[in-house]
């Protein structure tokens, strides 16, 4: 790893692993008869979405009116925007539609009237279902709503109804593993074929996506989409998870050690909350893991050190625990990896990125 | 408070309330004899900066090398970095102290050493003590490392003591409130004087500031300086600490709304971790908050609506729980306001801020 230059928290991108990692899903999602359309929330860059484009890969998804206007820019032109419709941005949307194939996400009857008032062009939607997040969409087991819904959709001017698409974010906390996602995943794969064949809509897409499932389970043939975002960096809790190896995590950020104490079996590092965000792992006795320490090599960096954790984060300044063994082999001005915790929140907060040769990564700034 | 042109999470200040606040604190600190050197790293703005100028100050800290710079490159030439010396910014440390009057922070000895090497104009330095937070610094009690430090600066070229520093990030956290901080500031203060007539050093200051203590007690005479930096804005866990009262919070969130659930007595909002970041104030049963919900309205915002609560945050999205019957007076596309739990934090997440008559108030981007 290229580390002249670097004085500051940056975040480390092994193009390597992460082109692997977007290889291995898309081969996966492929022979699984799926469209691959990626989530770029996770790295909001435009040169990581040219290693995609590379692969094949044409289709995409964001979280935001302003990402994807950022990837409309860097020649992205079929974008689904999976955040429910924002009225307060029909301007852009409808710029959006005016210059690329745009899908945007509804769970709202009168959203979805107003917007086809406000549309300029044709829109294809998508109607949000609630598999069991929690968050938004309409329930999985309302039938009646999601029939409602389609025929309002069907006979507007200006969307016209592309798929139900769905969200599993409650697999991240799911207790049983991956047994039990499987069994989830079938579950709501069930309920959603029967929906689609009580809409009568042969093309309706079913889309899927997180990627804990999209990782772990040999079988999603059910879905039509899979939008899976993260496993383009990974990072600890995906680990945690067992949506990946520590060998697949793609980042690292690098950060200045300001102060040693083996007395205590803790070090100082330049990079806070303002770098990770605030993101942890708990456990109990107030146990709390932000990250895990490694070393940069001249390729990489290793797997993490044994017994080494970052644990405590203020603005700046990230407090890790290690063993004191460790902590002596250490002093203010060396140059640290942390394997973050969650990689896309990290990604946006921080503000330069290197690949391990040194280059630049650009990403998008406004958020 | 100016609606228009909002659309996407922008952090709305109400200027009068921060002039307020800072007016209040610098009388205060003024009052106690003591020189206020306020901490930059909550606003992080050029213009919030000039109010502050406004007034009559022109010390400041900050707590990056990168801050320093943007506020140097603002006008200001008297700066405090109140993080432990990162080697690995000499140069930039060196470029500056070129320019404007311009202190560190140290607690190694090492450090100490190499900065007096690598430097090329005279700096002074701040001792960091750790008054108890266990974050940096050298044991309150460890009077011969002190000594020791003292003695190494005084034989150095290029370093001058300034003074000894010491930050109770642990009042954030102190059983007991108001009295048993004044009780640990008094003590400390006591500790802090005795190390000064040892080091036998009239013009020797005495640097302290959380917002908490500085917020709280009538009294802090032995102090020669403060520091305190989140009172500009205040926030929800200041609030909750005794800090402030809910008329002194000078910033909220705007966010639009996108769902609106009464039946489960929720609304989705568009702001999201990579907006307010992560942090959040937990309490039995899981329950976190993450901000309050207020309304806008012709002049600022209202106190929190009762019972409503930003509760869970995802990328994009915010979870806002609240009574059905208020529930039911949103729709989508209505513009909201959240008063974040950490102000300072919040800040270094978002992308845009406005005053209360849509102006825009920038602030420095790279972290």
């Amino acid at each position: 790893m290229q580390k002249s230059g670097i004085s500051k928290p940056t975040l480390i991108i092994d193009a390597s692993r992460a082109k692997a990692n977007i290889q291995r899903m898309k081969a996966k999602a492929e022979a699984q008869g799926a469209v691959f359309r990626p989530h770029f929330k996770t790295h909001q860059s435009g040169v990581v979405g040219q290693w995609f484009r590379q692969k094949g890969i044409d289709r995409i998804t964001v979280s935001s009116v302003s990402m994807a206007s950022y990837f409309a820019d860097h020649g992205w032109d079929d974008i689904l925007i999976a955040f429910p419709v924002n009225l307060l941005e029909i301007k852009k949307i409808n710029e959006l539609a005016g210059r690329i194939k745009l899908y945007v996400l509804i769970e709202d009857l009168a959203v979805a009237k107003q917007l086809d008032n406000l549309l300029e062009h044709l829109v294809g939607v998508y109607i949000k279902i609630d598999s069991g997040a929690g968050r938004t969409g309409i329930p999985l087991d309302d039938e009646n709503r999601v029939l409602e819904f389609a025929d309002q959709i069907n006979v507007s001017k200006n969307i016209r109804l592309k798929g139900l698409l769905t969200h599993a974010g409650h697999f991240y906390h799911q207790p049983g593993g991956k047994t039990a996602i499987a069994e989830k995943t079938q579950q709501i794969n069930q309920k959603m074929k029967a929906l689609k064949s009580k809409l009568r809509k042969e093309d309706l897409v079913l889309s899927w996506g997180d990627t804990p499932s999209c990782s772990m389970l040999d079988d999603l043939k059910g879905f039509d989409e899979w939008r899976p975002g993260n496993f383009v960096y990974y990072d600890v809790m995906q680990y945690h998870i067992g949506s990946c190896s520590l060998g697949d995590i793609a980042v690292a950020m690098a950060c200045p050690v300001v102060a040693v104490h083996p007395e205590r079996e803790e070090m100082v590092i330049y990079g806070g909350s303002v770098h990770f965000s605030s993101e942890f792992i708990a456990a109990d006795q107030g146990f709390r893991l932000y990250g895990y320490l490694v070393k940069f090599t001249e390729k990489g960096w290793t797997t993490p050190l044994p017994g080494a954790w970052l644990a405590r984060l203020s603005q700046e300044h990230g407090i890790v625990k290690l063993p004191k063994e460790i902590c002596q082999q250490y002093k203010p001005g060396d140059l640290i990896g942390i394997l973050p915790v969650h990689s896309c929140i990290t990604v946006s907060a921080i503000g330069r990125q290197h690949d391990l040769d040194g280059n630049l990564i650009p990403k998008m700034v406004s958020i």
